[in-house]
């Protein structure tokens, strides 16, 4: 079991990694709650909602709300339908609201629970290892159709209570969606975790291996956000790869790559340029070898358009003069924000197409 | 011009009350935006909204939201409107939301800024008296067909501009509304001050007595929430008069009394119960004069069911074995919360039902 501290700027919270721990859960919480709202998905409310129900004694009422699997679940329209839920099901100031599910559940429960009554306690139990990023950290929103997460709130959890045991039925994309914020975990922190989690095949990790990777990415992540939660500073360095993976995402239509996937895209190009502009030499390669052997869709990025990610790369982050400012890396644990041109830009993307294409095909 | 500091647990921010303030925005501003929306409703916007906008330099991008004027503007149809025009005006994290009008324009207004991109600046201009009160304390929200406020966050305005000519149009229930709030600010804190407003002919108060008033209303409200801004303890003496309030707004229907009217109408029954309950004198006769000759509605009481109101106050506060909390007072300036047993509240509402009725036979 690993337990880690996280402090936020309203309270600390306790993060719990642990194989078995939803049907633990009264021998961890702090408080006892006379109501408890589970939100959870379409996916895994059938797996898990009745043992997390079970898991509280019988004199606790525990409601639940199942919500469609899916980002379009972060929608107004479900938001809305969820604070009517805590509604007839009476909660109070003193109830506490749980998601259970992957990033998009905690994002959608956590700006319930932060919106209603003005705010009631929240627990986040993440089944996905790509919730060991968005869990920590405080950010919870809804979607708007003109962007991901433009409505939302700075709001920590209570406590997290991460079972690895859920993470044992998840598809082998959403493996590789949470291992690509796992990998930019370590390459903003740490050589040797670097060399270590590079050698690794995702399809044969062990509960251990899987709470250590959760760990340290947690603590990596906590150590940004304690310094700067709302995101005016180093908080901007966790953005590494997220400016071309979010132009990908949106170019490709929602639900076409794994956030992850793009995101472990994004990282090799935000690598490729940092190497050419601080004349670096950073682990690239054995980073490819990784995404190969993982079998990352690397050629994802061979569908899109690369004038139209420009154009996308250029409203994700505000852009100053023509310049597109990129997360790079001047060694592994060392970030930093950089200005791209976007003449500059069109022709590393160029390049990169072009390696891309090469190694696609010979593989 | 009046200058409080207000600490929240966020940030503190000034207060300015000031005749005139409304077309000297630019003075007072700390920062400068490049994108402002103005969000007000139909009774202010056509008085005030293009000296507002008039007021920022050309070079500043002012857009502007009127909601319809009155408490079902309070909607999440409305705030789900008032985002769209945030992303329609592509207001970014560096941009403002100013609300201009009473409580309703600043709750709906600082609900949206709080959650906008998760959280932009936001500035409250109120235009009413009663607004003195919300636009200090940081609560916002908006409201659901099952209750009043439901929904909302604790979320801190980076300034708040009361222009006090702005009052000039109030008509004279809103004046009466903002002086209920405005003499419960007294009551808690201050006997010298009470005897004072205990004189005032509302209708003929002078710039000079407004801002004194709504600085002194402040300062009582500002010492409050800055002790306990979340409301777990003393945060609570700020309803008094509110538990009858609520039960005569929700019985009468929302919009029948305004609501420092009828907090006036529930301020007196607390220190009725409060004279009884602790045997002590307060300054009851002459309040009740005040309120007879600034014409609050004292016989709206009567136009109210006693029974429906017992059970309506029995649901406005958490009640633990048949007891209801109320505040009440041990002395002007000595708030403290009591429990009342339901039968006693039916003979405490009987005995002020029956004294209200001999005093609106007299007048």
């Amino acid at each position: 079991m690993s337990t880690l501290m996280i402090s936020s700027s309203t309270h600390s919270y306790q993060v719990v990694i642990k194989k078995g721990l939803r049907t633990q859960l009264k021998d961890h919480l702090d408080k006892k709650y006379a109501k408890v709202l589970v939100i959870t998905d379409s996916k895994v409310g059938p797996l898990y909602l009745d043992e997390v129900i079970n898991a509280f004694p019988e004199d606790v009422e525990v409601s639940h709300s199942i919500v469609s699997a899916g980002e379009a679940s972060k929608s107004m329209e479900q938001y809305s339908n969820l604070l009517n839920a805590c509604i007839t099901n009476q909660l109070d100031r003193n109830s506490l609201i749980i998601g259970l599910g992957g990033g998009m559940v905690g994002d959608l429960s956590g700006f319930v629970a932060s919106t209603y009554l003005r705010g009631v306690d929240f627990l986040q139990m993440p089944t996905s290892i790509l919730a060991h990023d968005s869990s920590v950290g405080g950010k919870v929103a809804i979607n708007h159709k003109q962007g991901k997460n433009l409505i939302g709130c700075f709001y920590s959890p209570i406590q997290v209570i991460y079972d690895t045991e859920t993470l044992q039925t998840l598809p082998v994309e959403e493996i590789r969606s949470g291992y690509g914020e796992v990998v930019k975990h370590a390459l903003l922190s740490d050589m040797s975790w670097c060399e270590q989690l590079l050698v690794e095949d995702l399809s044969a990790l062990s509960y251990q291996q899987l709470e250590d990777h959760l760990t340290l990415g947690i603590q990596v992540k906590a150590e940004v956000v304690e310094q700067d939660e709302k995101e005016h500073g180093v908080r901007r360095h966790l953005n590494l790869g997220h400016t071309l993976a979010h132009a990908m995402e949106a170019e490709l239509g929602y639900g076409e790559i794994t956030h992850g996937e793009a995101v472990a895209i994004g990282i090799w190009f935000a690598m490729k340029i940092s190497e050419d502009s601080f004349k670096v030499s950073l682990p690239t390669k054995s980073y490819v070898q990784w995404l190969i052997k993982n079998e990352y869709p690397i050629d994802t990025l061979l569908k899109v358009n690369p004038e139209k990610l420009v154009n996308r790369m250029r409203w994700d982050k505000k852009t100053i003069d023509n310049n597109i400012h990129f997360v790079l890396l001047e060694a592994v644990g060392s970030p930093t924000v950089e200005k791209i041109s976007e003449t500059k830009l069109h022709q590393y993307l160029n390049d990169f197409v072009e390696e891309v294409s090469q190694i696609d095909k010979r593989n």
